[in-house]
């Protein structure tokens, strides 16, 4: 058995979009765990629009600098154990970065249930982003109108079909017409508008007569500045992600009209990680996972193979190619 | 006993800063009130930032157009009543308008105590504003750290001792030194900052120095962004007015990091118009007024004498050269 494994490491901060380049595959040796830590393998590593922010600054994490290994999520497995708490072959999520094999003090690990597939776990991680931000910080009520944007990715798809099971008419915005069909399609939203094609505020204004209550917002700029003006009296704003100038790492114009229009239309803006409902995820997977088994709600995966896909899925990603998940295969 | 009497009638729409020039003063038939309508002789007219956005747009009323009475709110009396509710003698409150005597149906007349000195019934109702922001969206706690911006002014110099009465360590934001030193001595504030003197953000590092729990916010612009940078996770921002753009007639840009930042530091901007908590106006006013009566709670005043200084008056007010609620004395 091979004593060496690969990991991605940052090469350089990226100016302006992301690629492949600014990455450099390494093989190096296997990391021995100490007294108190586990080694984990890697099955699946998550790519998130976030990966990107990283790269750019400080966040609710530490920059990724250049020679840092890659950030990301890791679903794997244990397979060494000097920790009394965690045995060989527990099933554990923790943010590992680009590395087949890692070292952890398990102090940032989460065990994790060996449901198979394994995929279905590693999206109801993101899928608890959805739940808490659209039922916490959104509060739909039947009958309400939500917007979605990103509305095909891992989590708006799930913030959309939330909204739905809730009783609210439900809106998806994404980028291509495939994307919309399948919103409109297996999702069962009741609308679905391309936003690269023609007026987004025109078709906003056909698909929400009344306005929008929530709008549950990943992408942030232009989408969210068409959003904004199309909002209801005591409407809330979802600040869940700002795809749009993740990939640019340049600093976007604020939203115009942001303080005005929201004391004229009594609007909140709110910002969470979902981090912060840590006490609470046993509630959210609980319930995601029993919606899921009744076929109320559809999660959609789109897997990598290789270890090696880490990079171009990144790049990919904030190019708005996937619909749903997006992970990487390391091993099954 | 004349027949007649004196209104400013909004003459044109200003571009930029708005000048006294904006408006005509005439001298008109006095109203008379039909069946179901009461005759309202103006005291005091209220001066308040939100006249001049009311001329540039709607908002939560109509936009005031050339050629309309100017808009404000009124406290008077009722010297003639055709409505089985109101009798002669009744003092009331509501969007009468710059003119000496209005006519009203009194769906919009609020019946206001005719206790001494009458400019105290016209302040606890722009204390109401203070109250509900800071309360409800700002939801102070003790040993936070409050900062308030258009801190001299009549919203923000009760907020800001309301935010003391809870507990909170408070920072006001005003223009000029006078301010500074009232807001720092008869005020009771922690410190102020002359936002017009050096460098904002420094002097609030200084002030603050755990960063902002609570902005309330009166003036949007430049403050903003730079309260915005220095809030702390969790924060919240009270959006209650936007000064610093009412006087230009054009949209600012957004807010820079907003909603990144938002979403980093777990915030929620929310706007409010006092209106909305009409229902729980009695309890605000009471308890306001037991702030007063115990000297707990300052409210200044800024009364200018006679109608014909109204237009100066609000030109002055966005100027910022008030110190407390400015009004208008018509008649006493």
């Amino acid at each position: 058995m091979s004593k060496e494994m690969r990991q991605f490491i940052l090469s350089r901060t990226p100016e302006g979009n992301l690629s492949a380049g600014d990455f450099e595959l390494q093989t190096v040796a296997r990391p021995v765990p100490a007294d108190g830590e586990v080694l984990v393998k890697a099955r699946l590593i998550s790519l998130d629009p976030a990966n990107r922010g990283w790269m750019s600054g400080k966040t609710y994490r530490d920059q990724v600098m250049p020679g840092d290994v890659m950030a990301g999520a890791v679903l794997g497995d244990v397979v060494e154990s000097n920790h009394p708490a965690f045995d060989v072959g527990d099933r554990v999520f923790g943010d590992l970065g680009w590395r087949e094999f890692a070292v952890s003090d398990t102090r940032e690990l989460e065990k994790m249930p060996k449901t198979e597939p394994d995929s279905l776990v590693m999206s109801a991680v993101t899928s608890r982003t959805a739940y808490f931000g659209l039922l916490d910080i959104g509060k739909p009520q039947p009958g309400e109108t939500l917007v979605v944007s990103g509305a095909a990715g891992a989590t708006g798809s799930v913030a959309a079909q939330i909204g739905k099971l809730k009783g609210c008419r439900v809106i998806g915005l994404a980028g291509t017409d495939a994307k919309c069909d399948w919103l409109t399609g297996e999702a069962g939203l009741d609308a679905a508008i391309n936003y690269r094609k023609g007026s987004l505020s025109k078709q906003l204004r056909e698909a929400c007569p009344k306005g929008i209550d929530i709008y549950f917002d990943n992408t942030a700029g232009d989408i969210l500045n068409a959003c904004l003006r199309q909002m209801r009296m005591h409407g809330r704003i979802v600040c869940c992600g700002a795809i749009s100038s993740y990939d640019s790492g340049e600093i976007p114009p604020g939203p115009v009209g942001v303080p005005g229009i929201l004391i004229v239309m009594r609007l909140e803006m709110k910002g969470f990680i979902v981090f912060d409902f840590a006490k609470r995820f046993p509630e959210a997977d609980a319930e995601l996972a029993a919606w899921a088994a009744d076929g109320k709600l559809i999660i959609p995966e789109d897997i990598l193979p290789g270890f090696e896909s880490l990079p171009e899925g990144l790049v990919g990603l904030l190019a708005g190619e996937n619909l749903g998940k997006r992970m990487v295969r390391v091993t099954s």
